[in-house]
């Protein structure tokens, strides 16, 4: 994806030069850092600079305290789920212990506040603000979205439970970038709702390719379904389905079976009621809201093409 | 202790008015705050206030920012720790689960960060440069902490290993009430220098009241010793010991034996060495020291007897 790649080098250059003390703490941030990722984040704080008239290598520090808390986040989170694996690799917790993976994760948080900083001299405090709001947010989402094992959300429950856990921190992405590069607040925050709405599309479309993102995901194809993890297909089927169906379908969530055959059978109550096809058009919805917001705002010619390119990206991948 | 009530008031109503969001990630929050502790910590912030100048209220936010930062690496600690009471009451993760106190911790970090910028204006860079290096100094001691169970380390390791996990929140707490009061940096950092100090031989007489502290304190006598823990009383005695001795405290320290008879028999070898004294002479170098870099600041009368009380307070407590 072109218009991302110049950002992704950047971001990463920029991770590669990072100092790190030799002390044990910053080895597991090192590791989750090398394994990669999509740095999709970052990016939008950078074309965010942009988007203020600025450039992209003005925001660079505050891209970084973006990553450092997205991997922090990913760091606790792996404890909390009990992952294994990372993008292939052991997390944290496996290949260190539970302790190391806390300390280490609480530090990157606190890393992330030192580069959120940055050469950012006035506009600091409006930083730290914005920053720390995000971060309950996704704390709040973190905790409502565990909370959900035990019981099924609304749909109204659930989106907000994605907009805090995910897609506030695209927003939050945005609007700091785009303070970076100008002090204009009122423009700042609507990129942020702008963010925010094609977060919730992303996460949206995330759920879909749970079970139709093919191999190319690197990840099990109907894993949510494995896990029992109330999608928005599944919400989507509980509302439509007739009484017959939801039981099955909480038969089918009610234990740890973890068959192909449970697989195909929820599958196949998903698309029974369309769940796929209103997930899609759902996800389409929110990313809509975020268009219309964006073209309201009056922004440089070319970051806004490769902002409008990015944000297209983020819903039509299929992996 | 009168020196300390006026603040222990100001901090425990103000930690009362804090208005919750009734989301479940605070109620841990509440809990733990709610548990009491002798509010040492965001009484030096009060107090540093006062040294620069102006009125403890001044530095409220930023005393309840220390206490919150003290409270969020209380819960995560003791998810690391295994700790199953703290003040006799549950700790976070026994009342909920881990991944809740994990969570609710992080949280915690966040709402530090917000107390500390509020009403701090200019000052808000350097608060958060100062706060975040010493949280990272936090992590890397309690890391150092946990690998300290695996080794033994030398006297300057285990000094360097309490000064960042206990001392520099002591230094750092000074340093930002004074700042909170005037914009003086060479004076702020000589005051956190004496924190440091006094919060080294504040942690050393901690070790020696562990197992001489009586029942006052609320704590197992010879806690430490039951669960082999490095102490400088140990390290004291690890480096005066005769091969045989040295022998027998590595043996008593080689298994969970939690029986009385371990506490008397390396009680008894600590004795011999003399390590009860030696601790107590450690302890009061730093306390000095702490006093000397102190007495060469010109600042307030009333301000500094209070400040000089507190810290002989730290040393004289016998529980």
């Amino acid at each position: 994806m072109e218009a991302f790649d110049r950002y992704t080098t950047l971001i990463n250059d920029s991770l590669n030069n990072i100092e790190w003390s030799d002390q044990k703490l910053y080895d597991p941030m090192k590791y989750i850092l090398k394994n990669g990722g999509k740095r999709i984040r970052p990016s939008l704080t950078l074309v965010g600079a942009e988007l203020a008239g600025a450039r992209a290598e003005d925001a660079i520090s505050q891209a970084l305290a973006i990553e450092l808390f997205h991997n922090f986040s990913l760091m606790h989170d792996d404890i909390m789920d009990r992952a294994d694996l990372r993008r292939g690799k052991a997390t944290v917790h496996k290949q260190w212990d539970e302790p190391t993976a806390i300390l280490s994760g609480d530090g990157m948080m606190v890393m992330a506040y030192q580069y959120l900083i940055r050469n950012a001299f006035e506009s600091t405090p409006k930083l730290i603000r914005i920053f720390s709001k995000m971060a309950l947010d996704v704390c709040e989402g973190q905790m409502k979205d565990m909370d959900f094992e035990q019981t099924i959300p609304s749909m109204d429950e659930y989106i907000d439970m994605i907009r805090q856990k995910t897609a506030v921190l695209l927003g939050a992405a945005l609007q700091i970038g785009y303070l970076i590069g100008k002090d204009d607040e009122t423009s700042a925050s609507r990129l942020y709702h702008c963010g925010v709405n094609w977060g919730i599309a992303f996460q949206i479309k995330d759920d879909y390719l749970d079970l139709y993102g093919g191999e190319k995901s690197g990840k099990v194809i109907g894993g949510d379904i494995l896990s029992n993890k109330k999608t928005v297909l599944h919400l989507i089927a509980l509302s439509k389905a007739n009484e017959d169906d939801i039981q099955k379908l909480n038969h089918w969530f009610s234990n740890n079976d973890r068959s192909q055959e449970k697989i195909e059978a929820v599958k196949h109550i998903y698309e029974k009621y369309n769940a796929h096809n209103d997930c899609l058009v759902m996800a389409n919805t929110y990313f809509k809201n975020g268009n219309n917001l964006f073209n309201e705002l009056v922004l440089p010619r070319e970051p806004r093409k490769r902002m409008a390119k990015m944000a297209e990206h983020i819903l039509q991948r299929d992996y």
